[in-house]
């Protein structure tokens, strides 16, 4: 028996459109599947009705039906949960310390990754936000919302009931922060201190919001981890009209019957678009499933500026070592010749490999000069210049990079969502991070900041060296390692060379240099 | 930090098809979605194809496709997993505690609930295997198959090659047991010595594989948990024509293109099979869903005689006390005045209500008078019939049923599927069913049962009261609860005046009864 949760005295709220039953584990209360919006296929997110009674808020909601299936592998690295796909996706969860109004605890609402096409609010066992708030005795809330062609369809040109349609993903996300907003006090938490966060497409969510003028004064912090790509992440601002047009000629509707996108099963939409958008996409076209620049949203800072309400909002941002070189190296770093890994060096980098290997070597001397090979540059580079033209804008900006070697394959550097666990104080939930000596160290260290910067703007606490914010010319960043050190623009000259040696490499074709050189 | 796995060091395993790595969780190991078989739509499974290297078996693999999508509810009763859903979903999973092939330890198959429709092997968080196998040095496997009509739809007269059709989703388990036969051993298991074990569905896949002669010799025991259904729930054996004839229509294939049924998409052949099923099942014809007795499959044993095989499986058999009563109750009985009660018990049950009750507190002293509203009996009387038909035809049969209340809206009595994680020592994992100072020792009485029985063939141990087998006329039940007894033809005469209260009542009709008397 390890613990015991009270069941016959359930927690009840009453929340803006009627009440809800959650329960408790421990100390905490939690509330699944509350319903913040609703919405028709392809238009903006209304408020739920009202209800008489109490709803069951016990299980978790609908998530975002989803255009591929996954396939399952690597659930060492990343354990995952999956869960029931269904349009009607626009709910939440809460876990919460207190049901006080008065209480005013730092609220953090966490946006999940997947790009904007996949994944959900339970999709790594690691977003359960028990320990998160149970620790760091805030509210924390995870949110599903529309994805993919659900929520990122540009169908504006075809009526005005579709002028948001492009971007109706990001507005389920502003829905959710007004209902917060309207809410969270009967949750314990103060509306007037959220932090949103997010990894991977969960970090372009946050950046997205601060660049759209609907969801000022819904947050006041942002967290991005591992979540600037580059530029071959498209954005696109194009004319949806190709893309449209192809969808209902495969569909065989005419040009007037746009309305029947809205009707017809979301498995025969999601077939048709897979089978028309692969050539519109090779021809640089529109194919929707990210946000588009449009009137509701500028578009990404670091391209177009930031507004002047964004550089408002203090920021934690970092990404990790070695993000997608995720799969099994060939060989073990442990096992390998000196002479064996030079060749392997220069097979990749060409003429560049002996001095990319002594600069590697000055900058990460502690790392084995294996780990170059698995060295991100395309989440890096883009968060470099993010951190850059932030600071530049008068943004206040803290920097991180998460380091810590795995003891999985022989040594395994940080992968992409490896640092999760972490910040939600979830270690214990994905035993590959569970490191004896380490991770409870370093989990503390990473999930106080995290805390710290939710209650105040400034990660500092005493468990960690002094990290000051960056500016325009001086990244100061944290190295999140078994030793945690605060280093100055350390890495720059390595990045520079690399980008030498590699000038094509890309977020985009990242995946296929992966498979080139490891397998 | 609770536990540290190691991942450099992981148990790699040589099947009959090639190498397979799973990994290590304390002292317990874990291969997961290891494919036993493949097959094409409709046809019966073939051994998988051979491969050089080693597979990665750390990640559950694919799940049935399912018909429709469950609505996420009811969490803190019965929590659960979803999975991805594909056609090549013949694969298990394996808990073990010894890699030595002369370990030879018991080995339990758990074949999952969800009728023959849904479901999958990870469906419900109890049926995790780890607890079992370490807490009871037993070998698990957890199967999953091809569900619905990709598992039973009878197309038999369409071609040879669908001989197989009406009853593949049990083909496939046969081949996982003939995998398991063929390769346990590498996994510390006991070829011999195979117990497969299963609840609602599950438990009808159990006692469907006993009527099976190709399932003969590759299991030695069976459990059967909630899974013997009145006749309401059809295994119907009549002539499919109609529904494939219908099904055809639907799709715009002539009657010579049943072939096309095996390339188009499975969400398109669902939603076809969706449109014209329920026409059809009310009028009494064949919808395919369920297994077919024919050449194969003999029918089930208390309908048509169990097969001299049969009888040679000893079996554990039983239901718990409310089954599909799950709904919260309209009142709490620890509320509701004499009267009132007395009231809807009338409402009820008619003129035999006084009656009932008064046998019902006769049969039933400990418990309150409100439970005879949630009594099951679509379960327990054919369990019973069941048992008297096996003991009958020779069968050495042992009979429990599971009335354990729970601390969940003032003392809910036991709900279908309530009972598994006392099954696989898993009510950590459920809280719910973690009851201080009852759960533990009642968990350990039936787990230890059902590990004694697997040993065995006898579920007698030491923390239990002397537990004799059933005979044709003396039915002795394990009545699990918080005080664990041996009873005699205790509830006969209940259930005999229940049945001439609501003679109508039936497993078909009960979610309408149930939802007339509960909200």
């Amino acid at each position: 028996m390890t613990k015991q949760f009270n069941y016959d005295d359930l927690p009840v709220i009453q929340t803006k459109q009627g009440k809800i039953r959650g329960y408790q584990s421990g100390g905490t209360y939690i509330f699944k599947g509350i319903v913040y919006a609703r919405a028709k296929r392809f238009q903006k997110p209304e408020e739920p009705e009202c209800w008489d009674g109490i709803k069951e808020a016990a299980s978790y909601g609908y998530v975002s039906p989803m255009l591929q299936e996954d396939v399952p592998n690597g659930e060492l690295m990343v354990p995952h949960r999956y869960w029931i796909q269904n349009e009607n996706c626009q709910n939440l969860n809460i876990w919460t310390q207190s049901l006080d109004k008065m209480a005013m605890r730092p609220v953090l609402v966490w946006f999940h990754g997947g790009g904007f096409s996949m994944g959900s609010s339970i999709e790594q066992k690691a977003y359960n936000g028990e320990n998160m708030s149970k620790y760091g005795d805030v509210v924390v809330v995870t949110v599903n919302h529309r994805l993919n062609i659900l929520g990122y369809l540009d169908l504006s040109q075809y009526g005005e009931k579709y002028a948001d349609s492009a971007n109706a993903g990001q507005e389920d996300l502003i829905a959710a922060l007004k209902w917060i907003k309207e809410n969270i006090k009967e949750f314990g938490g103060n509306p007037q201190n959220v932090t949103i966060f997010g990894q991977s497409g969960g970090g372009m969510k946050v950046s997205g919001l601060m660049q759209m003028k609907e969801a000022d004064g819904l947050f006041q912090k942002g967290i991005i981890m591992s979540g600037v790509p580059d530029k071959s992440y498209k954005y696109s601002d194009k004319d949806s009209t190709p893309l449209i047009t192809a969808l209902l000629e495969e569909l065989n509707f005419t040009e007037d019957e746009v309305e029947k996108l809205e009707d017809i099963p979301y498995a025969q939409l999601a077939q048709a678009y897979n089978k028309v958008s692969p050539k519109l996409e090779a021809e640089g076209e529109y194919v929707g499933c990210t946000p588009k620049p449009n009137d509701f949203y500028k578009g990404e800072g670091p391209d177009v500026g930031f507004r002047k309400e964004a550089t408002k909002i203090p920021l934690m941002i970092g990404s990790v070592f070695g993000e997608f070189y995720m799969k099994p190296q060939t060989f073990f770093k442990d096992e390998i010749s000196k002479e064996e890994l030079m060749k392997r060096i220069g097979d990749r980098f060409g003429d560049w490999g002996e001095e990319l290997s002594d600069v590697f070597q000055e900058v990460y001397p502690e790392k084995n000069l294996a780990d170059l090979l698995t060295l991100d540059t395309v989440f890096r580079c883009p968060t470099k210049k993010f951190i850059k033209e932030f600071a530049k804008s008068g943004g206040k900006i803290y920097s991180y990079l998460f380091t810590l070697e795995f003891p999985y394959q022989h040594g395994k550097t940080a992968w992409h969502c490896s640092d999760i666990p972490f910040v939600f104080h979830n270690t214990e939930l994905v035993p590959v991070t569970n490191i004896p000596e380490i991770s409870d160290k370093l989990e503390k260290q990473m999930f106080d900041a995290v805390i710290h910067f939710a209650e105040t703007g400034d990660p500092n606490h005493l468990g960690i060296p002094q990290w000051p914010v960056s500016t325009e010319d001086r990244e100061a960043t944290m190295i999140f390692d078994r030793v945690c050190t605060v280093r100055f623009n350390f890495d720059d000259s390595l990045l520079e060379l690399y980008k030498k040696a590699l000038p094509n490499l890309t977020l985009a074709n990242i995946t296929q240099e992966d498979n080139q050189i490891q397998h």
